[in-house]
């Protein structure tokens, strides 16, 4: 009885989260004018963890680094989506965000909520090696689109790039390569630009 | 400089892969009538699997089958999505499957090549437990998208419930509790069918 009630509370969170797929980012998909979704960004993350782990300044635990950016922006079903160079709004740990993570992590059976939730403020904090790198890549994505869409949410939102290396700061102590490789590739972009 | 090409090897991945986006499954989200995309699909596998894991009946390494799942339809770029109840195609091991998964995971360093190849095949062979307990996932998705679509593409394409549990044949000896729990909603459902 007491396994029939937890896998019928797993069943609830995983229909649950079905709704991330509505939720819109503002980048675009690779070379296109259509908008990417939270659960798209969450699966591409994860490809580029497996692929660039060995990146790391520091070592990091693969598993959890990969739960880290599944669920990272489950969130957002309730909070929406804030944009990486909001003016306004803080990008992170906004109390809708964490009134969120109650309602939607509180589906599950309480250990399991316990982890998710506790996985989800570690990736927010951005404090530990496996957040840190996590972090990295969550920034990197929309820096390989924007490129890719001739300058993307930059353009569109006038971004200027001194906004867009303060959003990469912490790229340059958690991955150096990574960050010596964005570097190029926006100094790359701007002199295609001529800005 | 071996660096170098190395990480543009890696980055030509990620890029390529962007294009899981626009492969449609025949499924639907979740009560909806807006078809799935294979990387919603993939990570919508990846999330059911740290939730459900406990429920495989041999033991799994999660952090393999979170890999399996979140590469097992990159091939699908080249090969397209091939129906679950296709009546002409083969759903898994097509020769177009593989021409696609040398082509696509080739473009990374060689080692990360083999390892992803070798990770798809096991998969597709659905042998080992973790590869198994991969396709119980797999499975178990478009089942619970179809009861909430009152009957999705098993009423669009008429398939028989005979051919349902065709294909969930191997969850039964994989996932005891999964089995028992499909069986169950999709009884309640064919009551509320009358079928």
């Amino acid at each position: 009885m007491e396994q029939i009630n937890r896998l019928l509370m797993q069943m609830e969170f995983i229909r649950e989260i079905d709704k991330l797929k509505y939720i819109q980012r503002k980048t675009k998909l690779f070379n296109s004018d259509r908008h990417e979704n939270d659960a798209e960004h969450s699966w591409h993350l994860a490809m580029m963890v497996m692929v660039l782990a060995e990146y790391a300044n520091e070592p990091v635990n693969v598993l959890r680094v990969l739960k880290m950016v599944l669920i990272h922006d489950i969130v957002e079903i309730d909070a929406g989506d804030i944009f990486l160079y909001d003016t306004v709004q803080n990008h992170t740990n906004t109390d809708a965000e964490l009134v969120a993570a109650q309602r939607i992590f509180g589906l599950l059976p309480e250990e399991q909520c316990k982890d998710f939730t506790e996985l989800w403020m570690e990736f927010e904090e951005g404090e530990s090696a496996d957040a840190k790198f996590a972090k990295v890549i969550d920034r990197l994505e929309p820096v390989l689109q924007n490129i890719s869409n001739n300058g993307g949410t930059w353009t569109e939102y006038n971004v200027s790039f001194e906004k867009v290396f303060q959003t990469l700061d912490k790229m340059k102590i958690s991955s150096s390569v990574l960050y010596a490789h964005v570097e190029e590739i926006i100094a790359t972009f701007r002199e295609g630009q001529n800005v």
